[in-house]
């Protein structure tokens, strides 16, 4: 297979929530782009499907048809095996329990090759070369969504140890008398951070009689899930529920993004991810004045940065993959 | 100044309970050691003079006078300035709050250049190079002593970060209610597994009326400190308070080492320190299994081998330090 990475390409964030799709040309400039909902039912085949019709879209509106595309990329969460192109274990996923083969049938659907990468790890790397991190050579992403994930970049090059590194979300942060986090364990601080479990405690909370408009909200905008544009309406009308559960989340990103700095002391923090975007900057300062207490080196906080590339970051770091070529044929 | 490594040389681990000194030869093997009591008063003079007085022994017990060395390194806690030769706010030290020229004072004293490099790197290099790790090329080691320290070695190279990273000690492990720690923070994991920690929580506990015989071993044994021989000591005598504070204290290393697993994913967690080392095997077999609970990919948790060097690792990493020209003249 030719390398033509000169022309025009594709780039994929496959999210828990949303599917977001770039179509891009050599220097990055985005030339048409679209985004549609993940399915919360079904299986791979049906994620699949929604993938190479969002991605379809994209070359649309670029006056494209998907094989014109040099190659797409894809950051999936789950286990990524670039080589084979298969995604396994996808839990924010409907029905992803096993090794799908992605690559091999996004390739066939859209007539192009395609790269497999994992999502934390390509927003993370769109941020260091393209986005805010640019001026730094090591630090820790933090990707604040439906889960709370980490992508580590030390001395310019990405860390992800075993292959399953970065788990920040899965710091212990509360070990006597945690929350339980969807991952089963106790204490993580996905369990008081995730948008996933925040909507669970919402929920529960709600059943129990605490008033709340975020539900409200979710159904007047015809959403099944609370979406970060929910808590951040929530959030704006000082919602009591909403408050309490956000102050939790950013009490806990403060310790938890302070114990990984702790032990890696990088340079920079960029706050991603679909909460993170939308809250932006006024919460990048709440966390990190949360992270204060629990800094080991107070005397020098890391900056906490909001994300450049904003919501298209996945998809652009997505973009910046390179098909392996047997995946891809 | 010519750097003849091909000669004896010297190593110091200076610990915040005891400075062990070694010289070895060229491949390493011990030639003599020495150790003695840190200072618990005074100042970094003092303890400049102990440091000189055990590394002399050393040398006395390999027939070599200190002159005789090519050179001595000194793995130490505090910040290091490994060019201008100078130690930093070493806590754990008594009196040493400033930058103090210990590389100089050493050299002038010993007639030996002396390198300077921080004590949890230098033991990490050890068991790296010499020990329980060889054959690994990432690997988070554990220090439990009087503090936990955390030495990192990614690809086969150290991760200091900004020179400051390693701190496991203080990943927040309890957000809420946690132990106030050494640090003055609350909910570090070495407020509840540091010996130093561990011994004021004994004392308090004491003082309240809860039976233990920690202190009377402790009389007994002519030590103003709950030395790591003492808690095990008291462990075999099932002493009830002792047995507590352990268990505390594997709980806390689980939920914190765990963690900082999760976010490197390295390949091995090395088990050493004056604790470490002390409780060994069944120890390490007990913080491994308090690790599984929070260890996101517990169907591979990393083994947790104790440090191979045992006491000595620290000196024997310290011995591997290459001075400065600029330090040593």
């Amino acid at each position: 297979m030719a390398r033509r990475r000169a022309g025009p390409h594709g780039g994929v964030d496959l999210g828990g929530t949303k599917i977001q799709t770039v179509v891009v040309d050599s220097r990055h400039a985005v030339l048409g782009e679209a985004r549609r909902a993940t399915p919360t039912t079904g299986g791979p085949a049906d994620v699949a499907v929604a993938i190479a019709g969002a991605l379809r879209e994209a070359a649309a509106a670029a006056g494209l048809r998907p094989s014109d595309l040099t190659h797409v990329g894809v950051g999936s969460p789950g286990a990524i095996n670039a080589e084979a192109g298969t995604v396994t274990s996808a839990s924010n996923l409907p029905g992803w329990t096993g090794a799908y083969p992605l690559a091999a049938v996004l390739a066939d659907d859209l007539g192009t090759p395609i790269a497999l990468g994992n999502d934390v790890q390509v927003a993370t790397d769109a941020e260091a070369r393209l986005g805010a991190a640019r001026e730094y050579s090591s630090l820790l992403g933090v990707f604040w969504g439906t889960g709370v994930g980490g992508g580590i970049l030390l001395d310019g090059k990405p860390w992800t140890g075993l292959g399953a590194g970065g788990e920040i979300g899965h710091v212990c942060i509360q070990m006597h008398g945690g929350l339980r986090c969807p991952c089963g364990r106790h204490g993580c601080m996905e369990a008081y951070a995730g948008r996933g479990a925040m909507e669970r405690r919402a929920r529960e909370l709600h059943d129990k009689g605490r008033p709340t408009e975020l539900f409200k909200i979710a159904r007047k905008r015809g959403r099944e899930r609370l979406t970060s544009g929910i808590w951040a309406r929530a959030l704006e009308q000082k919602d009591p529920l909403a408050t309490k559960l956000m102050a939790d989340a950013v009490e806990a990103l403060g310790a938890g993004v302070a114990s990984v700095v702790n032990v890696l002391d990088v340079e920079v923090v960029i706050l991603g991810g679909g909460l993170g975007v939308r809250l932006g900057k006024p919460y990048a300062e709440k966390i990190a004045a949360a992270m204060l207490p629990h800094l080991f080196n107070d005397h020098r906080p890391p900056p906490v940065l909001v994300a450049e590339l904003g919501d298209l970051g996945g998809a652009l770091g997505a973009s910046l993959l390179t098909p392996v070529a047997a995946a891809a044929s």
